[in-house]
């Protein structure tokens, strides 16, 4: 990954993240803490401990990693080999945690746990961003993040080379087919939403067919969502829109089958695996 | 899953998980809350909606939801069809929802959110549960679990048929390497340890080799870890340990591995990736 | 306002404002509670007591009143006669409160600094709002609010017939002159933004002159801010656009002024007043 | 103000603020943070920016301002130019932040509300303790606050020169009509209050009458509140006090009343409006 | 204790000491829960258990127990035999919990903690209040109180016939030695206090010797604190005063000193003892 | 104590603790503050403090106070003189506090609070400690803490040579009577455990009598608790066990009654009156 495109990680502000680290370790720490680090490492020791990667992949969460080390200990100096985004293979050298030994074992779970996960979710963002490359379809996520982990796993996302759609229910209105059914049909259900919305808040709307895609267009949606149509259907759908929506496509999105969706001419593909069931990233702490 | 079963994977009380239940429906409120839902759908809309697993799997994570749907709104009415620890089928229905259909619009996604992604850490614990059937061997999980999610992980891989391990660092010893090396020897590090601690939490140490096993039964540790060793040498392990120490075997535990190391006669396999890369069970929402 | 209007004032669900509420009754009750109803109330005494408008104006805040009356006594009735987003005369009865006097006594001036402040927003705004009744333009909001009372007072706006602006700095881009300096000018800042911007959040970006709002508008912003110009420039602002953007005009906007600025035909109009500003409606509690 | 003056606004303590202020900008950052600045604004980019009143008035709130920026970025510098409680015109420079420019821009709304309110609080307070010098009476707020916003109110009301009447109900006790009636009278009121309290609460006491005044003088009452009489019955209830206890003028306390019922002799007046509808100090950040 | 100085004990209101019972249950859950009784009380046991004091004393914090019973599950029934503040004999019962058996077992030893420690303040405090019963003086805590239970231990010393002495350095002015001495001397820190203060907060000064009395009391303060004074210099002290300011008297307060001291003609005899070192009142749990 | 013990006391981490600390803080400031310490020193006056003990006995709580110190004024140096766990003479100073004087005396009462409070069940635990002095026994404490004070009383524990038994419900299985009645006895009740429990969790089981030891020891409990036995059958329990499991005897443990307790070679003897019933150890702050 560039320079410029690690830029556009944008990790989130200290302040957002630290209490969910700080709550992480409060989990790890229980009420006795570290009982064993205690009771066997002399409090004076130090030791310097390396974050190896076991596997190949995309590394994301060492801002969390760096908080949980400046919670557990201050005087813990973690250094940044290869920052959030970066590609690297099995055995490159992530990052180092120096310091007390004591501080170092009784974060390592935590550390590990954060930047694991949340490379985990960049490694799956970056092999489906891969997957598109030089098509002009971008990877984004959902709201199908695991609880209270929504704003680092959308920080991993972008790490992976993906983008953010809805960070919540309140940031933009996608109107489903509930909500269509409800208000009586795509120009009620535009009408409604127009009625009561301010000017900064997008609208996108699920379509299932072609119909419905031209009366959206029509009626002038910002985005469009094409749930679970097959790529004749997505081909056919972009050369409808001429580019008056954006135009996302979701539904059976996998490393299989993301490069010919890509291909249709789509804006975006959207993926709930990346952030729901995105396999850890193996990575060590070795002393 | 027998009843009696589904009784031991105890729920933890309300007032353990409702706080992270509570922040998660603030996560996707955000401050404006469901704008999609409000402005389209009628404010006295009466719905009813099924939750039906699309994917065989093993269910975890209902008593999440049931909370997540009244705090959203006490007057929903949440009905368990298939109790948290239930095998289902794709299409079995796993509960209902009914009331306002603006609220259960609004509860939807974390409702999905937990019971998807503890469903799939108990569908991932019962299939190794299930390879090693009839063996002794338990299935444990670990302290490698997604960040401030413990609870539930470990309550989700009791409803799977799986056992707990540690809940943090302040419940049990567990000795590795680092914790060895800095007090001097197996033999010093059980003095350090028994020196300090009270009769009420357990010691476990981990060893390399059977010498080091055989140096860790004779001074009387509780249990003993058995990390990244062969099948063979696991039966080795058995064979020298002879009940003295519960033994528990970890490292490239897979389903193609698990039965194996089982049928050596070890008493615990535990598995870090039922817990920090178990894929999400597709559940839906339908009205 | 009639009722299709007041249904889109969208009250937040109470647990996005439920820990404000509880915040301040904490803040009133201090630690040794309402101590003078205490020593002189008698404990059994029940009374009702009837919240009157002493001014005219529109009412809104009745939802955080409802909720701290019940967070002091869950056995408080909390009547409404008058629902937020009504017009009342100085005289009108807007709620009820029964039940033990004490509860009231202590609720008493929780409710009132909630209803009080909150209709006060609500006037201010409908004020306006009246003011540009018969063109097209709306009043919107901004983030000039009252510490910690953003989703209240957004809410109070709707109440007064207004609309919202971005809740916060994350859910919609606004480009002002530092952004575009920094960047280099009005199509590098574009060009930076999309390179990093999913397709749900909206780019609004402010101009000073009719040159800057031509090159924007040739750039396709989704809304452009003319701030502080005149009624004149703002009539040639719309002349210019042809509704290939939104337009809002923000700066010395007042009751005197609006009506002049929402006749040259821009969409929006902003008013930091209407939140920083608002005088307190006064709200009598009478028993 | 004199130093001595200034020296008297006595800021809270920072562990009493800073949880409201970390709320304050969570609130406007949200889940995304400022996309608008990570965007467009280099990371490594350094700026000055000046807070500039950009009308006259009465500075408070800076302490807040600094503990946001230091919260947002704590290698950005904050200086003030003008203490809270100075008086400023329309031009003076009041603090500059120099740092990052990303940070600068993050933390400014956040910055300017407080600052804004707070000034605007003190403002209002200082034009009604302007308008009473050289009578003996003092200015007093109310518990008629904005909500959790009280600490901050109060200190502001001290930097305009005025004084704080209870911080909530717990801290001294105040009877009115509803008290009175439910014990049976003035003397039982007070009998009931004393035979419960300790003695290091006040004891105040409102009264309508002249003949009311004289009951409650007669049993010791510390403070009487005298509320909505005329400036000649407030003459005849100074007269008739003689000085055995603080008397309390409320209601209709206008800039253009102030000063008739301060020149009665009276010991205090209260506002509510000085805290419940202060209009905005206009603060400006320059770059 | 008679009804009437029952009521004077005033509970805190729920809202106030919930969220302490609420983190007392969660200390002692910690992350998995009542395991013992979860594995061996069948799920639907009832029972019922009895409250019975071991020891004589004087009840509180069954206002605490009551909550802590509805957080664990709310369809347990506490019934309360004999009210906070009530004097009970070795075997008396104090209430009864009835319900689901693992949630008595659940709750069992919070509800005792509770109990058990706030009856021992109250019996200590109704110790003293026995002791000096017929004089005039009355026990007063101090703020030597435990660690985030004041509000709860000020409660029981009402319980116990006590009176609450400032429950926070915030909510009174006292004086001391080194005030006093940074001053320069009684009548310049009573100056400077006077200049600052708002006409509701009351006013103590420590004294040591007599001339320091007369000096405090010819200046006109609320009330003087008599710091380890001889009883007979406490006499004649109150012989200086004649009534013009309140007197408290502290230091060496016991069950064998105390009676002396009341006798003087002192108001208030302070006592750091009955917050900080009351023993606990034994109180069983019987099924 | 020697310096190898005092290191066995483990203080637990700064993040564990400091929200009480905090809390405590706020607990004492209120709303306005330390308004005396505001009001009378002059803000740059500079001071030392020193701790100072008034009795005898054994240290704990500075890490608590230390941290008390940090909160209000980053800029106190507070300097220990005697750690956590040392034994001191009345006279021995404790530690000293230096910087600015209003900061000292506004975290004077917090400070003294937890150490004297902490240093009383520190001391109380030593007397115990040292009566069993050359037996094998070991004082342990229990869960009759006082609430949301159970880290640091179980290090106060620590500190005054104690060990600590289980933190909560949920890190050890403790079988009480009522358990195994509900069960249908001890063989059953330690099935039902076991079948549930992992292997991390030490199981202890309450007897009564000589023939429910055996029944225990026989079906391999590991920890048994002897509840009120007279030494004579502790003796008797210690020879029928014979080193098959731990061993803890508990009632009327006093420090009359625990050498003879410990002599009959019991492993453990637990003392609830060491925290729930501790008297503040006197220590004074003096300029």
């Amino acid at each position: 990954m560039t320079q410029a495109a690690l830029e556009f990680a944008r990790p989130p502000a200290d302040l957002l993240i630290e209490p969910q680290i700080r709550a992480a370790l409060q989990e790890d720490l229980g009420r006795a803490g570290d009982i064993t680090s205690e009771l066997t490492i002399p409090a004076g020791q130090a030791a310097t401990a390396r974050l190896i990667a076991r596997k190949p992949g995309c590394v994301a969460g060492l801002i969390a990693a760096r908080i949980a080390c400046r919670l557990v200990d201050p005087s813990l100096a973690f250094t940044v080999a290869t920052a959030d985004g970066s590609r690297v293979e099995a055995g490159t050298l992530i990052a180092t945690i120096a310091g007390p030994a004591r501080a170092i074992l009784t974060a390592e779970r935590v550390v590990l746990n954060f930047a694991g996960h949340l490379s985990g979710v960049a490694t799956a963002t970056a092999a489906l961003a891969d997957a598109v490359r030089g098509t002009g379809a971008r990877i984004v996520c959902t709201r199908k993040t695991l609880p209270n982990l929504r704003i680092l796993q959308k920080y991993a996302v972008r790490c992976g080379g993906g983008f953010n759609h809805r960070f919540g229910l309140d940031d933009a209105v996608l109107i489903k087919d509930n909500h269509i059914a409800a208000a009586g049909g795509i120009a009620p259900v535009l009408e409604r939403v127009r009625a009561g919305l301010g000017h900064m808040a997008k609208i996108e709307i699920e379509v299932d067919t072609l119909a419905q895609l031209e009366e959206a267009l029509s009626l002038g949606a910002d985005t469009i969502l094409l749930d679970n149509m097959t790529p004749e259907d997505l081909s056919r759908a972009v050369g409808l829109a001429k580019g008056r929506a954006v135009l996302e496509a979701s539904g059976n999105v996998t490393l299989a089958t993301v490069r010919a969706i890509a291909e249709t001419g789509v804006d975006y593909i959207s993926s709930g695996a990346i952030t729901h069931s995105a396999a850890n990233l193996d990575i060590g702490l070795d002393f």
